[in-house]
């Protein structure tokens, strides 16, 4: 009876969400998910931060609120543009979102008619396109290598279209790769989208996790001409059921995302932004996520220490620098999802990977997620996952 | 250099908003706004429910949760729905929406191609226009009277136009008007729905905030297809500030909002939810919304008296049995716009009524809030308005 939308045609559930249903059983082991590791959320000091806003502030904390976000919350975001490299940043330049999921949706509501173009890396992340999708977008989808997208792949698309409208890229320990660009190959893609007049979209909730190494500077440091729309989000260093993300973005287009959220849901809580700026103003933000780094680099150790032992040598993995996701590849003749089901059976839970690709999805990739669980967990949960493969491989 | 997307032509920054910021000048008395009044919000027992939460599930609360929301929460909008008059409503026929704004955003988002028409009161509530104009609709505007939609109007309209998706509804104490429909204007309505397979949307923000007199049946109680999709928020009897909204819908429209929901924000904030979900545990609601009902019946009167006294007999207004708002109309030759411009001089704000109308403006109506501002202000408030309006009907 109910006569819907066209694009409502393009929208499915998100296989994640349904495996992670699945994977509610305790005796699971779930590698499927992007938890955070619950048992860092610094629970006792939000507890400090939230008494002492609701004492001093509760009728503020309550009630309606600015539409770009709370203004102390905005000049802590400050510091975390600088900290990627972004100088030059005031509270006016950032438009706080709930949760960077919704900062998807902004970008694709904002930009794309029917049939606009978005480039995306191959693989990307599910969540996006399923935003993306609602706008109904054609997808160009280029690979991703060692050292990020494949730049000749990609002027090759810019050249032959010309109604792309922006990049999506996730540059550091991407959702579902674990790769982390160059700064050469960043370098070039502000070139790229300068020659070819396209925006990019930086998302990043990653960075920040960084085990080893140095961070690179953000696509958003890098730009030259206004062209990089920056989300940032809270849900990786303190927590992501707060819903707290933020964009960094030219005034033109901070104007249009103003516009947008007011219709889509007037203002992010003022009750959780104010908490938030208030653990941020009394606590040391950078050691947290030091705990946090320390934490999931360890797990990453274990699981790819693991993986060496058990996995067979047909069977290949990223070995990411930071972030929560590593990625499997298995001979091009191996269907992950038949995998995913064999694994189920000895209770260990992934995500195929052939939902991380618009179109012609390669299905030999499976996404592993090491952040949310303990240790020993990971070195069973891969011994099982070895045992499965080395029959699969067969 | 931003190529955006088409719909960004017809989206304009709110006059409200606009005008909010200008009355942020504390010397000015406000009735522009919406704001519930914030020395009602129950502080001390959010810091209970919010302690209680943190310290036994603390984890929990700061981690992602379900697209659909917290089961609890959604548990305690089963009595909210039994109150107008809903039955045989479970937990799963509720989804969580971070504010009842995101529904609206979320209602075009899955019935509306560009053309399709919404039938709207005349006028009728600002920001929900907003928020469908990103779906590029057409819009049928029907006169209210005293009893509600001009059902004669209404059908007409359905008659000559075959892509009617839906019909936007506040039926109790409307944004901007003030205006209850009666119980025949209901039960037509449903009729005519049924007749031309048409869906309703519910938007039902104020209805526990009735003054005198009896609760209406809701529109989804008298719903004899499924037809009525019914909007409900806690912001107007808890707080506006933790953006807590929901829907209660059939099973096929859950189903796509729950799509929808994942793309846009993946769920509202699990932290809010289950703090107002304790609260709701620990506290009795309706004494709650009693302590507000008894507050702005009060502030009504004392403004409805006080109209009454100071303008002049030109002027007529409503005089609303719930809700936050009266409707004052002007002469027809008067512009509210220009009164606004000379009231502000006097340090009175109001929102003129011509923002409330998708097309062909009504400029001589204005809309006046009473719910957050005290008597004594209000008094002196309408007594300065009285002055400019007999200077403007001179």
């Amino acid at each position: 009876m109910p006569k819907f939308a066209r694009r409502m045609d393009n929208l499915k559930a998100s296989e994640i969400r349904e495996l992670l249903a699945l994977t509610a059983d305790p005796s699971i082991i779930s590698f499927a998910g992007g938890l955070p590791a619950a048992e860092l959320f610094p629970i006792d000091k939000w507890i400090d931060a939230s008494n002492k806003v609701m004492t001093e502030n509760g009728a503020v904390a309550l009630q309606y609120g600015q539409t770009d976000g709370f203004e102390r919350l905005r000049e802590h975001c400050i510091t975390r543009m600088n900290k990627v490299g972004v100088k030059n940043v005031t509270a006016d330049d950032i438009q706080i979102l709930s949760g960077s999921q919704q900062g998807l949706d902004f970008m694709a509501r904002i930009f794309i008619d029917p049939g606009d173009y978005i480039v995306v890396e191959s693989p990307t992340y599910l969540g996006a396109l399923n935003a993306f999708k609602t706008y109904e977008p054609k997808f160009l989808q280029i690979p991703l290598d060692e050292e990020g997208m494949v730049m000749e792949d990609l002027e090759k698309q810019l050249k032959e279209h010309d109604n792309v409208k922006f990049i999506y890229v996730i540059s550091d320990f991407q959702n579902p790769s674990g790769k982390t660009w160059t700064l050469e190959r960043r370098k070039r893609l502000i070139e790229l989208a300068n020659k070819y007049d396209v925006m990019i979209l930086e998302d990043n909730p990653y960075g920040e996790l960084r085990f080893e190494g140095d961070i690179q500077p953000s696509l958003r440091s890098l730009d030259t001409e206004d062209r990089v729309i920056f989300m940032g989000t809270f849900s990786k260093v303190f927590s992501p059921g707060i819903r707290v993300g933020w964009f960094n973005a030219s005034k033109e287009v901070l104007e249009k995302f103003n516009l947008v959220k007011q219709g889509a849901d007037l203002q992010t809580s003022t009750t959780t932004q104010m908490i938030l700026s208030q653990f941020l103003d009394d606590n040391d933000l950078e050691a947290h996520i030091q705990k946090i780094i320390d934490v999931y680099s360890k797990r990453k150790d274990v699981m790819v220490d693991a993986m060496k032992k058990y996995f067979p040598e047909e069977v290949s993995f990223t070995n990411p620098e930071g972030g929560l996701f590593l990625w499997v590849t298995l001979p091009k003749e191996l269907n992950a999802r038949d995998v995913a089901v064999k694994a189920i059976e000895k209770k260990v839970a992934f995500v195929p990977g052939g939902a991380f690709y618009p179109e012609d999805p390669e299905e030999n990739h499976f996404r592993l997620n090491y952040s949310c669980m303990p240790e020993d967990k990971i070195e069973e949960g891969i011994k099982r996952l070895g045992d499965v493969l080395k029959e699969a491989v067969k």
